[in-house]
């Protein structure tokens, strides 16, 4: 039997429980694993149900008729994963390689659902990396007056490949808000701060600078708002006055690989629902 | 309004979240909470549903009825706390104070539901710590051939009171097999060690005779079998080789405090289950 | 035997370690600890030598050639702290009594040497408190018009005490520039957040409105800019979309108190040296 | 310029760093690093003094006398690292792929100083993993009755390549007695678990089992006593009632390449000293 992920919200109001689980039970189907979070201030109550389907029954359609009920009669959102969804990721680097190394071996391997279907980049460096894991390298340069251009270049891949999510791998150039518009999949950022803190360009430098005890790093869903969009995950580690920005650079690494790892893998799992500029994350 | 907890646990079948579900919305309450948890292995389902109850009715007797509509109709086993419940918790000490503060300041700040009804030790050393926070102190002391009399007393005690949780906080007597029998409440222990690692005596001397780069602290309910009861929950501190068993003993007691009242603040809310020598935390 | 600890700090040049030790040796004294660090961007070299005295020699007076030996012959600033100094430490506070608690039972219990000389707050709500651990509670209340007065008599008491240490253990009054020039002694603060993140008034509610999936806390030395000043110590706990302001609140306490104890226990140990608006932590 | 470090060990006496740095600053060679430790239980005295060798001087004839020095004027062990120190390393697997890959991409980036020679494996699995590095693989298969032979060809490889290191990532296999008489470099394995938890086979299904709150890794030297070697470094990651065997696994193997690469990186710099089963980490 496949399983089948429904992520819900909208306004909280009596009920809402019952009636779920009442129209998956007259299905056929099962509960596999529920949570729910309500959220008092902003009395928004949010359901994730991951549910098997009964042998015979077509998944898709049932999907589809869950949604519509969902919206219909309970006046809520809904988002529908599948287990045997495979997405499509796109993936997006400079020159730094750890985090893609991590994201191409970890797909390789079959830890998680889904395919890398190529890299895109503004310098050429990674291109023998990106080979050597049978994925096709996109080089679009950007420099001072070809941003426009090398965007639209992106689009129409992204576009053209019909990416799921895209994943900014240590990608180091701001993307504009006319790209954020555009591009119609979820962008998932890592940043190598423990935000808000040292928002920008070289954190670790400035984290240097302030003698701070610990460093860290934040994945989060790009929005228009630079290092400003919802935060998925965040992690942090030990530093102390022993170490220079290169060893913060170095340490920081292995926390950004895991920070991006875990947040992909959220996502991927369908656990994962924004609202208000916050994530609600179910773990 | 006022809020009660359930939770539930029995063989998994199709329908319980449907039918524990419709059965709240039928009575008008609502659901503030729920969370779920399938032990495939076992085929064990344990749902915790808490939720309001509308005004006007009684949440005693509405908890009745649906402890009697889980197990006649379901089939499962249901443990319902109320949000103004009040448990009377007894603390057991030696001589070691750390844990001991910890606890009877969070109880008396209202941290806390429930209150400490008073204190039983083995020494008289906490007579006046006792005091100062007004709690009744039971000095019953543990020779070698008086340990049954002790224990004896202290059931009376325990009974006496209607402890509804006895609380370990560094009480370094083995508490025998009969007590463990007679005693009707759960009882709460903090060892100071990464359990399974070092159980028994000394275990910061153990710590560190091995060498080990973490120390930790578990807290558990406590069982026949000394240190094997159920985890509640467990945390560690990075050690070096520049501490000896003196700062092993010093910085494991933060860590004591944290984790032991972690685990009682656990219990209080109703978010424990203990099921095949394990423990289900709904957190 | 009894101690003796020297923080040196200057311009690095050939032979500094050689110098200091070499003359220890010459004492009859024996090194017990050293640590040291070079800050290469800096060209600044910090050792911290930790020595046993000789039996029948006075480690005041030895201290004081040493120190003249250091300022002398090498160029360097040096602080001298002994094993069996007892710091007199105020403690300043407002309503929140979670970290005052802490420290006068770490006080109290000899864990540290030193002893809390006595209370200033703003507000009278922990003269009780404070008399349960025999502690001279000094209430001078600020008002708009009233601040300058009011710190005239804190300085005065502070003054008077000759205290060696203040702590502010959630004191939430800003100190006026001219009280932080005219105070002789450290001060210490703790901040309810990760600085540099959430600076100011409410970090818990910022955390909140950010959605940060960790928060934290910061304790540092006080200078005239508001939580700008050198960082001691920094810890962070997990947060998630289920913690409300009140939650973060709560779990934020345990962190207060273990953060600023830590801060505390370095400065009394004679580890932490301050320049640049960093520290060097000897741990 | 290029620096030296040295580990040395022995029975404390009064003016060991007198000696040590006044020796140096002779030579006209400066402390870049120093740090220390004082067994006081077995009066056991550690420095570690990495130095800069002045221009023109020879670090490798320098170090010899460094050590004739140390020997014979202070009675105590020593043991030389140079900067350009690129030592061989081995690598042995079996068909666990993670921790690896994790070596190979940070010997390849140049972030540690070294290389690997070539890989051992008692699968043919890796074979191809181990060519995209271009590392030579050394396929020994392991049978009941091949074990001492398996093992006569893994020491003569060793031999022959000269290797420095011997590292265990993720091998399966236990090493015999007689292979580690023979062998005549440091081996250092990765157990996946928090030791001494979980010693031996299936760690992470002893640690379901048990229903720990935790789960570990650590990163030790061999010894003939399996999973009893001195420990240089550990770390855990927090598991839940909700984690299956599966779970743990796959959450483990992160843990694992980050307590595996922490300590080899720590050897690699010298940074670590063994004795009485238990270890020095200078970091």
């Amino acid at each position: 039997m496949s399983s089948v992920t429904a992520l819900i919200y909208g306004a909280d109001k009596p009920g809402i429980v019952a009636k779920v689980s009442g129209w998956i039970h007259e299905q056929g189907s099962n509960v596999l694993h529920a949570d729910q979070h309500l959220d008092r201030q902003e009395n928004v109550f949010f359901p994730r149900v991951e549910r098997e389907c009964a042998t015979g029954t077509n998944p898709v359609s049932q999907g589809a008729s869950f949604q519509k009920m969902v919206e219909l009669e309970l006046d809520m959102k809904v988002k529908i994963g599948f287990q045997n969804d495979s997405p499509k990721v796109g993936v997006m680097v400079s020159k730094a390689d750890h985090c893609f190394h991590d994201l191409a071996l970890r797909f390789r391997s079959g830890e998680w659902s889904g395919e890398i279907a190529g890299v895109i980049s503004n310098h050429d460096s990674l291109r023998g990396t990106s080979m050597s894991y049978d994925l096709p390298f996109n080089f679009f340069p950007v420099t001072e007056g070809s941003k426009a251009d090398a965007e639209a270049k992106q689009l129409a891949w992204i576009k053209n490949e019909k990416i799921d999510l895209l994943i900014l791998a240590r990608y180091m150039q701001i993307l504009s808000a006319d790209f954020l518009d555009k591009v119609c999949c979820p962008v998932i950022n890592i940043h190598h701060s423990f935000l808000p803190s040292f928002a920008g360009a070289s954190p670790y430098h400035q984290a240097y600078a302030r003698g701070v005890k610990l460093i860290g790093a934040t994945a989060h869903y790009v929005t228009k708002d630079l290092d400003e969009g919802p935060i998925i995950g965040q992690d942090v580690t030990r530093v102390s006055h022993r170490h220079g920005p290169k060893d913060l650079i170095e340490k920081g690494r292995d926390l950004e690989k895991l920070v991006l790892s875990t947040a992909v893998r959220r996502h991927l799992q369908n656990r994962v629902l924004i609202y208000q500029n916050k994530t609600v994350v179910f773990d």
